[in-house]
């Protein structure tokens, strides 16, 4: 019993420590864990409210993991990036190869107390955007990689058929919102956490319901708080460009977060 | 029932004619009819498929009306810029009042012939992106209100559950879909059909989820197939800037649509 409380503080610290802005761009945005956030932010004890309940822990579903939802196309980009990887990265690991596959999730830490006031309803049952979807298929299905070296991200993305907008393609904002994820998750890569300060986004060719493409971010420059990262959407095969988009982030630190500021 | 029948044809030669590619960017996404749209484009004659299944008329639901979901503040702004409304443009009406409520819906048109292939899955079951969601107040709750005199549109928006990116708060992509939808219903207004070229989106603040805020457009300017559209996210109250864009819409017709060029 002393094991399993003790795994769970350590869990526990490393998802505060490390995991928890995950949530403002994300590696991943972490399972829901209630805390009081207020004492960590004033600098005080980090103590749990309540422990992880068993069905949360200790692994919540990974969401970028091949499903029978996938094309197969999705499939052999999938497995194309994925062996070139060394495997999942965790916190602390060194990457072993070239790529590495980020999971993700469809939770962000909740917290009990400072800064932002939530009902209980929409705590208990707030949802990460992209991953909302109760069907596999229907929304954003998607599967990022990283090369840290080459400071680029590369997502496969295959858009579901609640994504309409112009009859039968996507919806602009389904195509900025997988930008602000693909953009957002490589700033956090170099630096978490992080906020979009800027999107700007240029359509050039529409996305058809259903189709698989390719997001591809780069890391342009680095300047303080600042990171500059740009994106095109393109068909798989790279001869169609669909979209192309330029994005600034912001590293943040906790307090802003908290107070919403 | 030759009477319910001449209504349908008057119904259906409205669609066709007039709101058609409201789906691209739209006053109101109308609902699923079948019709062979290769015919139309093609300057043949246009021809129904199957007649409307009598539960999909005359009147598919409206998601812009007050449901049980919207808070106290939603409601007071809704009957704020509705009692100032001459009544909900219809096609051909002339506005009566100084502001305009724009209804909501759905579904895009489909096309069973030309252009993208989309299979009978995705045709049957696709969803506009802002409106897929099944549960009252989970996604997005919104009414958008139109002022032709004074060049702009006003939408309320309350954010639910379902469109969390940092934790507690509005993901970035969700904002930027009500941008897109807000300018580009406003663009559509102007001139449809619309296609969104660019979306710049300046993020001040965080919005918390749950609250309910304004988006406000202003058409600057209009150049040949070009409009140029501001906007901003704020409180209620305009005291707290949230976001701010520039949008820029092009006129496209039916042709380019259909080859998704």
């Amino acid at each position: 019993m002393k094991a399993a409380i003790t795994r769970h503080r350590a869990d526990m610290t490393r998802s505060l420590g490390g995991l928890l802005f995950r949530g403002v761009h994300s590696l991943a945005t972490v399972p829901a864990v209630r805390t009081q956030l207020g004492h960590l932010a004033s600098g005080g004890p980090i103590r749990t409210v309540m422990t992880l309940p068993s069905f949360l822990s200790p692994k919540p579903r990974d969401f970028s993991l091949p499903n029978s939802s996938w094309s197969s196309e999705m499939l052999r980009l999938h497995e194309h990036y994925n062996s070139q990887c060394g495997g999942e990265m965790e916190e602390g690991e060194e990457d072993r190869g070239l790529w590495l596959r980020l999971p993700s999730y469809n939770r962000s830490l909740k917290y009990a107390t400072g800064g932002v006031y939530l009902s209980k309803m929409v705590q208990a049952n707030a949802r990460l955007f992209t991953r909302n979807s109760r069907e596999q298929g229907a929304g954003f299905e998607y599967v990022v990689f990283v090369n840290k070296k080459e400071n680029r991200c590369v997502c496969i993305f295959q858009a579901g058929h609640l994504l309409e907008g112009p009859p039968g393609c996507v919806h602009g904002g389904a195509i900025a919102t997988m930008i602000d994820t693909v953009t957002g998750t490589h700033a956090s890569v170099v630096s978490r956490p992080v906020m979009t300060a800027n999107l700007n986004i240029n359509y050039r060719s529409p996305i058809p319901l259903g189709n698989t493409v390719l997001i591809e971010s780069h890391l342009d420059s680095r300047e303080g708080r600042k990171m500059f990262i740009s994106c095109k959407v393109t068909s798989t095969d790279g001869s169609k460009l669909h979209t192309e988009a330029t994005a600034l982030f912001l590293s943040v630190n906790f307090s802003h977060l908290l107070t919403g500021g």
